[in-house]
């Protein structure tokens, strides 16, 4: 049902059961999951397996899952899209500048009935471990990168050789919400729509990001309004018309995606000239840093 | 016409000239102006003359400008704003995650019927000039905090008595848009909507920002669209309706706003709350920072 992606390999988060279901299926989806991480490849494409297509009464979202950080957590969320339970859910807490969040009505029978998760915010690296390095002391992290075109942040252990790396609230990405224990999250999601909540970071599990249709999330209602303003009535929340794989769309309606390899050359040079900005517009130069969440990743429709 | 508060007095930025109308003007606007940031105020109401009404197809927003911060880019902003110069222009660059800018068509006999205005993008401080302190050592400043509501960076000199202040690209704010040269801002606008553009700090003229209906900007029409998608035709750019001085709107139709006073004891309990994260939510405590542009400054409607 869910199609494992190569690079989990040597994701040292990932438990021994999955281990065993990943050897046995890691031949199978070489070819599905259609990752190409390699140095010299500038854009890499998405698994239908492994990608989400969101439709919105205003329009179409694509999710990109992340099984090689958060591998329960996809696991879960994939197939409870599979079974339909998100199609007609609201967003019901939606803050400007904050989050988009969605899920069945609290204590329903329905909210009852999904499973309770362990956290996968974060998890051990060993030395073999690499990512695409972007900025030491940045404020929430001691360094910040990209693996596979998720931001993360990375705190190396005193031994220099093992460390902890975790994905970052950046716009975009995709998390379960949770109650105030940490093994509490089932099927609520949000998405993040304003500046970076990176204080959520490394206690909330983030499993994807938007790589097609932003401008859609930014657009769900607000539930939320300013003191002394309307309150929005709740037959006004904007509903989930469908969650659907897009291994399970049918042809004609699925979105193919591509994105940014994050491990390539070619984007390791475009950090360096992010971080230089040596355009003309610059007269006066920038402080040569770079926030994580706010380089775009870039996307582009192939199908 | 444009109603100076009594906080510019000590704004070092101010032109000698502008200082002249201020003391003609001062006594008049006392009332008019209604701020008040006394340490005991949680709310500070926004004065007519100094709030913009922009109305968009799909809802109203309001902005905030910041005279004492950038008096010629309000001054001229206002006088176009009170001549209906952005009425039914567009927003003919808006990146999602990014920005939204709008304009006279560029090149355009009304484009080139408006006066180049010098940078107002910092101002050197005395050492009477404070500020509502939130984080040192910020990625791309020594200092950040807010003053009037708005987020800034902070520089002290080498004497530890002076430095530089600047607005900073929060999402929301609102800065005027230039040409490779520094000096070469006229109309065109635009609102962040996106992670915060530090980057352009000291190098933009920031005047104002959204301080009511923030989700109608993160509902404006993208015209960039991702490689491989159908482009936008330019029929279907958001449109400004139109953009007042709230004191030229009809009484039935105003929006009078309060925000949060930052300069209160409230604001500054605020801070301290939001950095401790005191609540069981976080059951594992994030590292004791805020990031300047991550902390909601709430707004209340009170007409």
């Amino acid at each position: 049902m869910i199609a494992f992606n190569l690079l989990k390999i040597d994701n040292p988060a990932m438990t021994a059961s999955l281990k065993s279901i990943l050897t046995l299926t890691t031949l199978f989806f070489i070819n599905a999951c259609g990752a190409d991480n390699s140095a010299d490849s500038v854009w890499r494409e998405l698994s239908l397996n492994n990608t989400v297509l969101l439709t919105l009464p205003h329009g179409k979202v694509v999710i990109e899952l992340a099984p090689q950080f958060s591998p329960i957590h996809v696991a879960q969320f994939s197939q409870l899209t599979q079974q339909g339970f998100y199609d007609q859910t609201s967003f019901y807490r939606v803050i400007d500048g904050f989050v988009a969040q969605a899920g069945p009505k609290d204590g329903s029978k329905k909210d009852r009935s999904v499973p309770l998760l362990a956290m996968e915010a974060e998890w051990q690296t060993d030395k073999k471990w690499t990512y695409t390095s972007v900025q030491e002391n940045d404020l929430f992290a001691e360094q910040t990168g990209f693996k596979d075109s998720f931001a993360l942040g990375y705190q190396a252990s005193n031994d220099g050789n093992t460390g902890k790396a975790w994905l970052t609230h950046c716009p975009g990405t995709v998390a379960m919400a949770r109650n105030n224990e940490a093994d509490s999250a089932s099927s609520h999601f949000y998405f993040v729509i304003g500046q970076a909540p990176r204080y959520l970071d490394r206690i909330m599990t983030i499993f994807g990001r938007v790589v097609y249709g932003m401008q859609h999330i930014q657009a769900i209602q607000r539930t939320e309004v300013v003191k002394g303003d309307y309150a929005v009535d709740h037959r006004d929340f904007t509903k989930i018309v469908s969650m659907q794989l897009m291994s399970d769309v049918t042809k004609a309606d699925q979105i193919h995606i591509e994105v940014e390899n994050t491990e390539s050359t070619n984007f390791a040079d475009r950090l360096v000239k992010r971080r230089a900005r040596d355009s003309a517009f610059f007269y006066k130069k920038p402080p040569p840093v770079l926030d994580v969440c706010q380089i775009p990743i870039r996307s582009r429709r192939v199908k």
